[in-house]
């Protein structure tokens, strides 16, 4: 049985209010042995007094020593198995850029790259031709026009961008059409599945058009496909667990991570005061809040241990506004790990409190990672935390009689 | 999604080096309530110090309460799912005794039983004969000679010896000939599964022609097969971790183990210190090397608390030489426990280390059950340890984007 076979079954109604606040890459590593992670060094007074209130434990973003990116690890914590959903490179990279998928849609992500006059790759990403460049050519490319589809072209970033087909039949199952070499032509669409040979058709049109109109351009003359995939299909927050949930969030990353299973994205916050300003206009029409703080896992990426230790201090400072509004569940956590020390997402377990009426406390004085080893909730894995919260927030009905 | 889809498809190589030290039935008990196990009371303070550096936690063989045999504890360690990757009691005794096996063979335990003039069992086992008796027995079945299979037999030891048949078309899905009883004759071969008459029809010939060649021998004059099964067929370590590996073991059974999973068997060590040499001389040639102690087992299930400590201390007393190499990944653990006060394998979690660079530390001084308690893995699943060495090597790369 699938948790969310039990959570549909189980879920009950009632008045309260669930809040996630989802320090990304909260998680993190001493400078030197024995020394204190950038959670442990930060002076976090208000979570120290929920960390004695409520319970902590370590939480794994997908299984042991597994390091994941932005999608699974919020899966995770969304409750849905990262194992399970899957998000393709082309769905989150148009997530990413706040592209709302419809149903049906496919999305890749693009590269513009450079070939000579026999068609031969020279530079797979065009010299990482600058955004500036690349954008207008982006936008030229949307001159494309296939009967029966429509096709979204959005610039990203410096060699990439997002190509969208929305139409019926299309099938998100092609291979990548970048050979991953240069001296050699870029490879033909072709299904990896024959549920997208609709799709192979479509990107074998766009191509030949695309070509046609990046002819003569001098940094980027040609494009390749990669990462082709369907809008996933998680089921919604509201039907697995009868929750309606907002999301917060400054970066469209994250909203596009919260729509895609069926969040409503709450106001245009800049900064965590905003977040809070648009909790607080929210509180009334929400059962569940899903906050994200960007800046503790950039500052991770950064390797800047000092700059990491002071966002986290951030985060501590916007806890009062939180708790003044008496959520019934308060839950402190990351997707994953970013220790600076690494300068990148990690395997380690996360950090995890809770807060709730009956959330049976334990011997944990503040939060960190090594308090964290003594808490209640132990090592668990991150897709059970929904369930933890719905269970403290009386939201769940027992299991058989 | 399958684990080994998981480190298929994250593998990463590079120049670490991982060392997993397999001490053998290493979990114990205390010798009265409120004492220390065998491994606490143990002097290793080369352990202890390691634990100071590393990340300690249990090991859980299989699942909560199983108490696994050889077999499926190596397999968990070596990252297979142990109730996924079944080891037939056949392919297994083979393995044990160093006879390798190859893709299609059929391999079966066999016990030497005798009979009376009505061909009813008097002794399942052949009143436990002596090994000096029964080897020649089984070296004289070598004579049964069936068209279009190669038929193989091992003594192994007392009644036990191994029978495999070596041909096109053989199925390892047939019933124990065994009874289970004395005043019945052994049972007829028969198939479990379709694909295994080939192997009914041959096992039939084989009694056929062994109860002649054992006719008139007092001590064994009958035998019956057991345990039938093919070949297992794990997918190698290179392909699913990217891993060249190789195993240091005394006994035949862990280097059949290891070579199942695709492990070269390195030099032909007896001692530790040997094991030692064997390590040092191979060290430039494999990214990972499990090394295999057995004294920690044997000592236990002849139920000898003082030897086993003993025995752990040998163990401590090799660590120097494997540190000295400096490797990338250094984990000591066991298959499972084997508790002296038990005298046999059990299901308690088993005490496991593990040292690198980043492997975030804990709060433990020392190596032993209870201090395993408070370690930063907690308790985790065997099968999950090898992801954990992949990671703290740096050979995962990240999950989704």
């Amino acid at each position: 049985m699938d948790m969310h076979d039990l959570t549909r079954q189980l879920q009950a109604k009632n008045d309260t209010k669930i809040v996630m606040f989802v320090a990304d890459g909260l998680g993190g590593l001493p400078q030197y042995p024995g020394g204190l992670t950038e959670l442990e060094t930060a002076k976090t007074p208000n979570l120290d007094a929920l960390a004695k209130r409520g319970v902590l434990g370590s939480s794994i973003p997908v299984k042991p020593g597994i390091s994941p990116g932005s999608g699974p690890g919020h899966l995770g914590l969304f409750g849905y198995d990262p194992l399970q959903y899957l998000i393709g490179r082309g769905a989150l990279e148009a997530t990413g850029i706040g592209f709302e998928l419809q149903e049906g849609d496919v999305a890749i992500r693009a590269n513009f790259c450079t070939i000579d006059a026999a068609g031969n790759i020279t530079d797979r990403r065009a010299g990482r031709i600058a955004s500036e460049d690349s954008a207008p050519l982006a936008i030229k490319l949307r001159a494309v026009s296939i009967p029966g589809v429509q096709v979204f072209v959005e610039p990203v970033k410096e060699h990439r961008f997002v190509v969208v087909f929305r139409g019926p039949g299309l099938g998100g199952h092609m291979a990548d059409t970048d050979p991953q070499a240069t001296g050699v032509p870029p490879l033909e669409p072709r299904a990896t599945n024959p549920d997208s040979e609709k799709t192979v058709q479509v990107a074998t049109e766009f191509m030949k058009q695309a070509k046609k109109i990046l002819a003569g351009h001098s940094k980027a003359n040609c494009c390749t496909l990669r990462g082709v995939s369907a809008k996933p299909n998680p089921p919604s927050y509201e039907e697995v667990y009868g929750l309606k949930a907002g999301a917060i969030a400054v970066y469209p990353m994250y909203k596009g991570l919260a729509r895609l299973v069926g969040m409503d994205i709450l106001g245009n916050a800049q900064t965590l005061d905003d977040q809070m300003t648009v909790l607080e206009e929210n509180w009334s029409k929400y059962d569940f809040f899903f906050i994200h703080f960007k800046y503790t896992d950039s500052t991770g990426e950064d390797g800047n241990f000092d700059a990491k230790v002071k966002r986290t201090e951030e985060v501590d400072g916007c806890i009062p506004r939180i708790m003044a509004l008496k959520p019934d569940v308060f839950i402190c956590t990351g997707d994953h790990s970013t220790p600076s020390m690494l300068a990148s997402h990690s395997w380690h377990p996360v950090p995890t409190l809770l807060v709730a009426e009956n959330c049976r406390t334990d011997a944990c004085e503040t939060f960190g990672e090594s308090e964290c080893l003594r808490g209640g909730l132990g090592q668990f894995e991150a897709k059970y935390l929904m369930i933890l919260a719905l269970a403290n927030a009386g939201r769940l009905a027992k299991f058989g009689a």
